[in-house]
C-alpha cells in the first residue's frame, strides 16, 4: 500500500507492507489524518525526541529514530477487515476513530511514532477493536478526524483546578490553544481571554468561544486581569480579602511551546496563578525559581489525554457543543504531505490540514 | 538601644535610635531570633533579591539596599510597652512571637528586611498588638523561636494534595526540609523518605519523624519509590491501572534552593509527581518542559505562610506534636552574630542558631 514514509529526515511517497489484522486488531483504510505540530518537530528532531522520552523514562518500545516512520496520529478511517476472535461489535464499513495507540504483546505501539506499525499517513492502518469509538451518524468526517487535536483541550482544562469564575488567559490560539478555548467554553467555564499575533488565529479563537481576543502586539493580555476581577500583585490581592473580598484563581494556558515563554508568564501572570503548560516546548528554557516562589506560582505540566477525555470530546464534536467547522483549512493526497509540512510554517496560511489517502 | 546592622555588605553592632510604638503597635524586647538562609543569602546579595522582588510585583515598599537594614524574622520576644489605644489583652511580661510583619500607614513592613523597622537582631522591635501570640506557658522561648521556620513547612506541606497514603520525599534537610518533615508528620502523612549529604541533618530529620533516611552520595532516594508503592515510569503506572490496581500521588518537597535540583527532581521523580518547591533558588535555572511534560509534573512554588498556619505551628510545637528539642545547636550574643553567619555556611556545624540580644 502507499504511505508517505519519514526517512533521512525527509518525507517520501512510497509503498510499504500490506497489514493483516492480528487478534484484536482491525484493519482499517485512512479516510482523514490530520498533520499535528509534534509531526513537523518530529520530521527534524527525531533523535532530541527521542532522546527527551528515555529521560522521562517514557520508554522507547525499541523506536529506532533512523528507521522508516508513517506519522499521523489524527485520523478517523473506515473498518475494512477484523482480526480473529473479533467481538464483531463494530462491523465493516463503520467508520471509526481511536486513541492512536494499538495494543501488541510488547505494550502499546503509539501510532504515529512507530517503526512497527504506520501511522494515518497510509492507506491503511491496524488499530485495537477495543478502543475502536464509531463516528456518530451525520458526523462529517474532516470534523471527527479533530477528536484527537481538541481531546488534548479537554485534558488541559480537566488539570487546571478552575473556580466558579476563574478568568482563564490562553497563550497561543494554534491548534492546542484552540482545543483549549473549546473545551473551557464546553465545560461553561469563563470569561476566557485569547492572545495570538495571528488574525487568522484570533479569528478562530473567538468563533471557538473567547471572550476576549489580544493582538500582542497592541496591548499585554496581562493587562485585562483587573478588569476581569482578578489582583495581579499579590499586595493588591491582600488588600481585597482584608476588605473581605474575594477573587477567582487566576488560570493560565500556556499553548506556545517555544523557549521564554514560561518565565514571560511567570513575571506577568497575576500571584497564585496556575499556568498550565500545554504547549511542548522542545528546548531547554529559563526559569526565575525566586519569582515563581514570591507569586505562588504553580506550573501544571500536562501531555495526552485519557480514553475518557478523548470519548467526551467526540461526544463535544458530535453533537454541536464545540464546532470544529471552517478549522480544516486545506486538505491533501499523499503526494501532497511534503509540501503541507512546509505551509504549515507560516500560521498566517493555515490552521489545520488533513491528509487523505484517497485524494 | 544595640543591634547588628547590615551596612556595605557587613555586620556590625552599633547603637540605633529607641523605638516608640504607635497606635496599634507593641515595644518588645527581643528574648532569641533565629538566623535564616534568606539572612545570609541577604547579606550579600540584597540588591538581587529586591530586583527580584520587584519583577515578582512583590512591592518593595521603599526599601533601599544600600541603607542599613537589621535582620531578624524568627523571633521570640516580650512585651515591654503598648502604643496608645492598645487592646492591652497582653500585658508588659508576656512573651509573644509573632508573624514578622507590623502594620503601618503604608501597608505592612516585613521585620527583617525594612530600612524603617528593626528586626530581631535588635534588642527591641516594634511589633503589631493584633498580630501578637502569647507563648503558651511552659513553652521555652528558645522553642518558640521556631515557630517562624516551622511555619513555612505547615504551608508548604498545606500546599501540597496529599492522598491518604502518598508517599513524600524531602529532599534536603536544612531548616526547610526539616520544617517540612515535622508538619508532614504532625498532620498524619507517610511514609516520608528524606534525603541529604550531611549525618547531622539525617540525624535531625529522623528525630522528626522521618520513616526512611538516605545519604544520596549512597544511594538515590528515587530507588524507594517501587518499595513503597508507587510505580516510576508512565508506562508501569499504565500497568498498574490496568491491572485494576491503584498507588498514591507521589509528593517531592524540593528543599535544597540551589540551581540544577530542580531539572534533577523532574528526571528522577515519578511520573505524575509534585514537586512543591519551598527551597528558595535565587540563581537563574534550566529545566527541560519537554521531559516535565511527558511526565506530567507540577512545580507548585510556595512561600510563605498564613496567620491560621503559624499559629497552629506555634501549637504544635506548645502540645510536643512538633518536638524541636535539639535544633538549636548554638547561641550567640549580637557581637557573635557576624561570625554564626560565616559558621552556618558548614551544615555540618550548625541546624539553627539563635541570637539572643541579653546575652
Amino acid at each position: 500500500m502507499r504511505a508517505v514514509v519519514r526517512r533521512n529526515k525527509r518525507l517520501v511517497c512510497d509503498e510499504i507492507a500490506d497489514l493483516k489484522p492480528a487478534e484484536g486488531q482491525v484493519l482499517v483504510k485512512t479516510l482523514a489524518c490530520g498533520i499535528c505540530g509534534s509531526d513537523l518537530h518530529a520530521l527534524h528532531h527525531m533523535e532530541h525526541m527521542i532522546e527527551l522520552g528515555r529521560r522521562a523514562g517514557a520508554g522507547d518500545n525499541g523506536f529506532d529514530p533512523g528507521a522508516d516512520t508513517v506519522f499521523g496520529h489524527e485520523f478517523c478511517a473506515e473498518i475494512v477487515d477484523l482480526g480473529p476472535g473479533s467481538s464483531k461489535l463494530l462491523k465493516p464499513g463503520a467508520r471509526v476513530v481511536s486513541v492512536p495507540a494499538t495494543l501488541t504483546s510488547s505494550g502499546m505501539e503509539l501510532l504515529g511514532f512507530s517503526n512497527r506499525l504506520p501511522g494515518g499517513f497510509a492507506e491503511q492502518m491496524l488499530l485495537t477493536e477495543a478502543l475502536l469509538l464509531e463516528v456518530p451518524n451525520g458526523l462529517a468526517t474532516e470534523h471527527a478526524a479533530l477528536t484527537e487535536p481538541f481531546a488534548v483541550g479537554f485534558h488541559a482544562v480537566a488539570k487546571a483546578r478552575m473556580d466558579a469564575g476563574s478568568v482563564a488567559l490562553v497563550v497561543g490560539c494554534g491548534p492546542v490553544g484552540l482545543a483549549v478555548i473549546a473545551a473551557l467554553k464546553a465545560q461553561g467555564h469563563g470569561p476566557i481571554i485569547a492572545a495570538d499575533f495571528s488574525p487568522r488565529r484570533r479569528a478562530a479563537a473567538e468563533k471557538l468561544g473567547a471572550d476576549v481576543v489580544i493582538d500582542p502586539k497592541e496591548q499585554s493580555p496581562h493587562d485585562r486581569w483587573e478588569a476581569l476581577g482578578v489582583p495581579r500583585s499579590r499586595s493588591a490581592q491582600q488588600m481585597v480579602r482584608m476588605m473581605g473580598g474575594r477573587f477567582a484563581r487566576p488560570i493560565v494556558f500556556e499553548c506556545v511551546g517555544a523557549p521564554g515563554v514560561l518565565q514571560a508568564l511567570i513575571e506577568a501572570a497575576p500571584a497564585g496563578s496556575q499556568i498550565v503548560v500545554a504547549g511542548v516546548c522542545m528546548e531547554t528554557d529559563r526559569i526565575e525559581p525566586c519569582i515563581a516562589i514570591t507569586k505562588e506560582i504553580e506550573l501544571t505540566f500536562v501531555f495526552g489525554y485519557s480514553a475518557e477525555e478523548f470519548a467526551a470530546t467526540l461526544r463535544n464534536i458530535a453533537e454541536g457543543v464545540i464546532d470544529v467547522s471552517g478549522l480544516v483549512t486545506a486538505r491533501v493526497g499523499l503526494e501532497g504531505v511534503a509540501e503541507a509540512f512546509e505551509a504549515l510554517a507560516d500560521p498566517e496560511a493555515q490552521v489545520k490540514i488533513l491528509v487523505e489517502p484517497g485524494l
